[in-house]
């Protein structure tokens, strides 16, 4: 169904997005500001549900890209991710009739709205991760043979670079990595240019939508002092991520984060009352989640750290020294555990040297 | 006058090229070759007079990139300058009706003519440093108006990227230089589109020929064994060039030298049999001669160094310990020492504390 995403869902909306950030994703909090201000200017943004998506449009999916690090200290200008769209459209003389997330995670959930609420288009609910991965060749479009390439990257002065690399989308990600390093850490971009077709046959479907009923339970557990992994169980029930299991309750005693590369990297360590004690490693988004020397998740699965208070989700830039928290693991749709998905984004391509097994599996163990 | 450049031209024009590359601008060897190849499928090359330029036809510069450490140990694939060309032609809507150099030193005296001779376009007596500089905002180009923007690379599997900074041009070259680290530390590429009148009035005039003057009298020398400065100097006589200055007698002694940040950088230490001693500073090329303390020549002016017995240009990467050589200084053109130009590519611009004095001037102190 497609439906009109106005003010009052931005905050369930940008609680559930740093949810599915796993850790990363960029903060969405300028991000939504940023939607907010649009949508009081111009009106609600046209939510479009992937099944109503006429086959022959052209969808133009629009992001930031970026260390979180420096995602949270940079604040744009609002106008690079259509002045990003705008110079894809001139390379390539394809003209946008929608726009896109390429993550469901972190400010990637805003980024496209922004684009919607300053240019009309509607916004496909879906997105090519199903989650936040931290390279752009990691997206279940190009899993499933759309290409990447050309992109449009551009800055908040209104440069922009285009990147051909034609169908070696590993290497538009480097280039355009390289070129966000020296455009100072963070830029946005336009990509993966497709038909309507190809976005109802590659992306994950209703990840808005998802993003939403998670940030709303989010909420409903904080307000009603409830557990949140029932109330988050209930309300993923219906979707394709709908096994949510506890991994962890403890603090936060150590966390090692390095901007390098483009990238955040490093680990956080966490200790419980017991003893016990969890090792999550992350580069930008959480990768792997170790349990007393044990794999209890990792990607593509979700590993998300709430604080233990609240149920807000935490992103790695902001995991202090003895926080209280819960960690958590969240299935992800099948399509995102295929052969052809763990070859572009499972563990191995992360250099981790463990095999995949679902979160559902591994945690009881 | 335009006249046809033939396979006979291209050893003087390589020997004349590295001299005016003042120990950089990527030994021409293997783009000589290159052209050599080309001119035999195609034919003879048109170098065009640039006082006979028709005002309005668009003028494309096509040049290759990179650290002359790696271009010597790089082969390309031959259609890259071409690729880099249409790429631009592509997303700027103007079609190239001539080509022209960058830089008349090094590689990229022989690129254009690649192009040249692939594509049957003129190529223009003329280039935009009048010697060869190492960053691509280092051009009387820039210095008399011409934007680079937008630029295009091409690798040599066909990839390509624009970078559109509009009318920054330094920015340019700092996200273009970005982009050839990741292709690897050298590629080809297509920037600064113009007019034939924006060609008279920006570029420094027949460096082709001058090229091909300068190669051919250190030829004469070698063959005559007669003396260096002297045969030059009368061949220079009639150009922009004039003035041939004797710097330095003696033998290579330290050259210390490091790739890095996409450049070649390091100094090389000489000594004379009298004890006296010189040092030269280079990134790519050289950029000031001290000798015994006192600076004798630096940016714009040309520091050449030649090896004793031959007459030969020795570039920086070829300076082996022990090799007995003679340095000398070429004055450049009164457009390239204004305070326009000396703000572009004068010492401040290299990071050098001392203003700039014409080689005529210091040697003599």
């Amino acid at each position: 169904m497609t439906w009109q995403l106005t003010v009052d869902d931005l905050d369930d909306l940008a609680r559930g997005a740093t949810l599915l950030g796993t850790g990363g994703g960029g903060d969405p909090y300028i991000g939504r500001l940023m939607v907010q201000r649009a949508i009081e200017q111009n009106g609600s943004i046209t939510i479009m549900d992937p099944d109503e998506l006429p086959d022959e449009i052209t969808v133009i999916p629009t992001a930031q890209m970026g260390a979180p690090t420096v995602i949270m200290e940079r604040i744009p200008a609002g106008t690079e991710p259509v002045d990003a769209l705008r110079a894809l459209e001139k390379y390539t003389g394809r003209i946008a009739e929608a726009t896109m997330p390429i993550e469901c995670g972190g400010i990637n959930s805003m980024i496209p709205l922004l684009v919607g609420a300053q240019t009309g288009l509607p916004v496909v609910d879906a997105d090519g991760m199903g989650r936040a991965f931290p390279e752009l060749q990691m997206e279940t479009f190009n899993v499933y043979g759309v290409q990447g390439s050309p992109l449009a990257i551009a800055d908040e002065v209104g440069h922009s670079f285009i990147v051909d690399t034609a169908d070696d989308t590993p290497k538009m990600e480097w280039l355009a990595r390289g070129a966000t390093i020296r455009l100072g850490g963070a830029a946005h971009i336009a990509e993966y240019t497709m038909t309507g077709r190809q976005a109802k046959d590659t992306a994950v479907p209703r990840t808005i939508t998802l993003a939403l009923k998670a940030g709303r339970a989010l909420r409903q557990a904080r307000e009603s002092h409830g557990d949140v992994i029932s109330i988050l169980s209930a309300a993923l029930n219906d979707t394709l991520y709908n096994k949510v299991v506890p991994l962890f309750e403890g603090k936060v005693v150590d966390v090692e984060r390095t901007t390098d590369r483009g990238f955040t990297l490093g680990h956080a360590l966490f200790t419980a009352d017991d003893g016990g004690e969890l090792r999550i490693t992350f580069q930008n988004e959480n990768l792997v989640a170790v349990r007393d020397g044990q794999i209890v998740a990792g990607v593509p699965d979700l590993i998300c750290v709430l604080e233990a208070d609240t149920a807000e989700p935490i992103t790695t830039e902001r995991l202090r020294f003895g926080q209280r928290v819960r960690v958590i693991g969240i299935s992800t749709p099948d399509m995102m555990r295929t052969p052809e998905a763990l070859n572009v984004f499972g563990p191995s391509c992360f250099g981790l040297d463990h095999e995949f097994v679902p979160v559902e599996d591994s945690a009881v163990r």
